[in-house]
């Protein structure tokens, strides 16, 4: 937490199951490519429907990381 | 996805167990009535205490359908 | 519900589990020092990350109280 | 307050006299047609000015109700 | 302008062409099975996209119109 | 309602005795240098406190009217 | 107004006869255990409905104080 | 864009044509007694409805323009 | 619409035409480089003025794409 | 703090130097036409960059004063 | 930053010399009373005018601390 | 300002001197990979707290700039 700047991206992540699942699968997808994640804030919480019930969570998050020198 | 007209309403579910299953039982109860339900956005959450516990969770959320002739 | 005067403060509830733990635990928290816990309203969800998990899920809420004589 | 599942409607009232009265009659018109009326929100309060006076008080307000079987 | 209460409905108008055809398409369906509609408000204006090119103008209106007697 | 420009100012009423007097005394001001005043909008209600009372209510608003040729 | 420094809680007034009669009742119950009220400001306007009537007027108010030494 | 001052003016532009139309009306309107508009930015995007159609678009802008000395 | 995760970018579009075509001009402009482009969704319309007339609209959007293995 | 009427107005002050500077500016500027100012209000803080250096900040801000008789 | 609880209370500091000297005197303030402070977050940034300067800079602050056993 | 696209980042500075030096530490830093820097916006102000002190300022922006051919 010192001199640090950070840089946010934002991603929806999908899950058929809840909406810590589908925060999970995006945070997991952004560690794919990018080092140092550091926290993420919920932007907004949708879902589709498929007939009387919710077919898929879709949370839409800021998440933030360090930058590092060169980045 | 093609040139539909969508509505939306509002409705607020109530679960003593979870976030999700009070959306669950909002989109379940719509489904009673009106077809052709796509998707919710979580327009809030709240909740009732009892002592030190939740008692309810409340969520409120908009829920779009498509609508069809003469609706 | 009838003529009474409310107070609100707000609470960040923090949990490795799940969105509606880190609200348990807020509310569990504030009950230990007020009296009279009514309702809760979800201001912010936010989290910590490491490496490419959800560490903690951090939930600011609002939380509402009946005020008695002499509070 | 046990597990029901709420509906919102928004209208807006309309009066010569003041914001209170606005929303009274908005209220006592969403009786005529909705049973188990519960509470309201202000989302806007606005109004028609004639010349220097107010000539209509505005009030746009969220009405919700509990849904019953088959609503 | 008179004593009136209105009502407010919120639809997606969608369309290929341009924000004011969805516009339009939203308050011709609201015409077909409401009366005395007065005015729209713009809430929000989105898009699908195929390939590099917008495939459906998507526009959420507010719509408010009067409420007769027996409404 | 045909096609006029409009033009909006802010104001700030005051009042000791309500809300509603705060709003006719800032469309009264208005009136007073601008003609054609045609609608308010409620931005903010403020008010100052003396010991336990409210001193006086404050209603910030937004007041539209008609420009004329020149203006 | 000189270099004071000011702290604002958020109470909920409650009353069946009007919005100022519940911000009236919120400043009066603050004034019992706090001293030096300064100002609020409304954060929310809501009511309960019983039958086709308003039950209570429930306005959200922060109010701010000057905080003295030790305090 | 150097040292200068700015001032902002809300305007509410009215067309029967379209968004853009109703936008340039105001802008040319402001510019009939101010001089140095820079910039706009839309406020809201309303409009009056008769029978099934759009009848007006009316456009809520913040215009921005250069203060001069003595302005 | 399964279990995909998405990616959201902001780009400003300008044109001296219109709204839409600004919009077009900035989804164009991110397919030269991202694949996959799902939706937008208008944050932000804004426009230069020179003299009486509107120079450029420009309309700031986010777009969401599906993000691949690897991405 | 008595029975006035106050307005507002948005101007945005500029500086090559500070947040603070591009405020006093934009306040010691309204002074040259409009006696009585109170208060301000910041609304939104943003800057022009040039190269890698902040060129100028601007601050968009509300300033209230007193309407005097005639105003 | 484990399973901690944290409170947020909310404060105005003030100030004749800058933005950052007033939340300094509001942390400073907060101090006083409150161990284990953790983060603030600006609410909003106003002041008061004297003549064509600015008179106090005051701040509205959030700020975040730790809530220990018994507290 | 022509027809020029442009892309905005999100970064947060941190300083523990000013907002100020936060937002510079910003810019500097996205100067590093980013060519044709236009303008910033703030998001949102906070700090972290060391005892009685500020400890950090973190300032969240917006970052816009033009995009080239092929960028």
């Amino acid at each position: 937490m010192s001199d640090h700047i950070y840089k946010t991206i934002e991603l929806v992540g999908s899950s058929p199951t809840s909406v810590e699942d589908a925060i999970r699968k995006a945070v997991a997808k952004a560690a794919e490519t990018v080092r140092n994640l550091r926290w993420f804030e919920v932007v907004e919480t949708r879902g589709h429907i498929n007939g009387a019930e919710v077919g898929h969570w879709q949370v839409c998050l800021k998440i933030g990381f360090t930058l590092e020198d060169g980045e």
